[in-house]
């Protein structure tokens, strides 16, 4: 049976990309060795990182001014790690809560002083993003989620302010152009759409390092990250090495503005289809819709576990809905193919005629 | 050629683990997926996660008073996770610094209280292990290296206190039948003996936990992942993988005792050999020997870069010494064949000939 895998993380990856990952397990570049049993500080595998920040950057638009780290823990480390390094005693953490992860931020920032929430969508069950932001006077940054994985939205522009933006892309990052360069610190966990779990992505721009006096241990220190090259110790090898195959999928593919082409087309004809379909509704404000991760529901619930029950029949993978918001839930990243949602879609509308 | 890797780490790997861990990547456990494209909440994941919990149990010999966790930033972020969870104001952190490892231990610790440096070998360059230890009254805990992976030391029995003992074992666990239970926490990095970089083994008594006022971010905190079961948030899925093939094969291959076997005699033929020829020397203390990595020198040190050719030309690869020792260093992990040492001290045999 073909499977269609729409899993909100870790999800699918390019078939080629899992191919040549495979193969570096037997023998990375004609080494003779197994990727996962070369040293960290081998020629082979700083060129590994270098390439990565390389084309990290390419894809961003960045110059020089901010560095590019593959570090570890997921953006619930950067939940924490990002206070400790940019939030001193008289500021402020100035974050949106649009959803569940912007809610997990806030809570790990309160930790290290005070947080300020800016904008809040829980009065309507995260069903928009809120972008009414009241900025503190003494915000020290903002921080926003980009894309709301839990919750179906996502971001379509940024706020301009004149604190250092946050920026938690982890899942929606390099779907599409981006003004990378509006933010100040980007993370990302890899496991959506650039590689597989293990290894987060952190881009900052280094001038707003350096600023506070707290003590940070060294390996949640950015600065030392930098110093380091990314290699302060053993790093992910194999997920760093496999995000590398990754970006240079994308690249090859057509960079960003063909990835935007390909998900725009996915989620065109997910959201036309949902809308075409009484027996299917789809709650999100549509100018706040995620172009990744579609939330929508069964009109009538008491059909939704049938309709579940089908798409296991069908080989349509990870598309139950998070356990706090229910309904389903498809995940439309880089790697899901165009075929998987319109074989998705027919489903749709085979499971409609039959209620 | 046939190579023969004595990297310190990451390392190599059995052969068998890597077949497997290769196999995954196209379809794991015959799911038609990736090991890279499954969710870690799947039921097919957290059973690889049990699975590895309860082999990392029974190869230690330990009882429900333990938990088994696998996290992320290697023994790196141990430095600092154990003293923010159990070093309170009013302790000290006693540490013993035998080597580059306790002494990093020592400076991370020092972010979040007292430190003591309990024991220190660097009036002999580190060829040693000093055992005598004066723990100060309010020691909170007792901190070790076991292994040191870049002086060729190992302690052979364990400090007997009467305060929490804390093993870093990145570079020798499971290498023989070792006392587990005489630890009240112990972690490892996984890319020497326990499978790939990405994830860190943390063995913890519950008892030692929750003693300490301080605000601990969720993702450092050992308490809120044991509560989880190890999957508060997207875990290194394919890391955590490959250390389930490598502890079943420990297993297969006849468990810990067969290991100590194993490492034993490859330890011997090295030791043995050093001592034999006149053009190399070991000036690591008989009784503190590292069964895992041995260091030792050129008697005559303008003879060393022409041993080292000779290493890379015959395939022995990872044998320079750290950068800050110099030197050779063989290490001598679970999954190195004897042959492999066999050959090398072939190597050392034909190079004493010649000067």
């Amino acid at each position: 049976m073909q499977l269609h895998n729409f899993n909100s993380g870790p999800s699918i990856l390019p078939p080629e990309v899992l191919t040549q990952a495979a193969a570096a397990i037997h023998n990375f570049n004609n080494t003779g060795l197994s990727i996962l049993e070369i040293g960290h500080r081998t020629s082979w595998f700083v060129e590994v990182v270098q390439e990565a920040q390389q084309t990290v950057k390419r894809l961003m638009g960045l110059g020089d001014e901010y560095e590019v780290l593959f570090l570890q823990g997921g953006a619930t480390m950067q939940f924490m790690q990002v206070p400790m390094n940019l939030l001193d005693e008289n500021g402020i953490a100035a974050i949106c809560d649009n959803g569940v992860w912007g809610n997990k931020a806030v809570k790990e920032a309160s930790v290290f002083g005070k947080v300020q929430v800016v904008s809040d969508s829980s009065d309507k069950k995260y069903t928009y993003i809120n972008k009414h932001i009241q900025l503190p006077e003494n915000a020290s940054y903002l921080h926003i989620t980009t894309n709301n994985t839990v919750e179906g939205t996502q971001w379509h522009s940024y706020p301009q302010v004149n604190v250092p933006l946050i920026g938690d892309m982890s899942s929606d990052i390099f779907c599409r152009p981006t003004p990378f360069h509006e933010f100040d610190l980007i993370y990302a966990g890899a496991q959506k759409n650039m590689g597989a779990a293990g290894v987060t992505l952190v881009v900052v721009k280094k001038s707003i390092l350096g600023k506070i006096s707290r003590k940070i241990p060294s390996i949640l220190n950015y600065q030392k990250h930098i110093e380091a090259g990314s290699l302060l110790n053993t790093p992910p090898v194999f997920s760093i090495y496999v995000s590398l195959l990754t970006l240079r999928w994308i690249e090859k593919e057509g960079g960003l503005a063909e990835m935007e082409k390909r998900n725009t087309e996915k989620a065109n004809l997910l959201y036309n289809t949902i809308e075409s379909l009484p027996a299917f509704y789809c709650p999100i404000a549509k100018e706040d819709r995620s172009i990744m991760n579609a939330v929508f529901f069964l009109t009538d619930p008491t059909k939704e576990q049938a309709f579940l029950d089908l798409c296991k029949k069908e080989g349509m993978i990870g598309v139950k809905g998070y356990r706090t918001v229910g309904g389903i839930r498809v995940s439309m990243y880089n790697a899901l193919p165009l075929s998987s949602v319109q074989a998705f879609c027919i489903l749709m509308k085979n499971f409609a005629a039959t209620i």
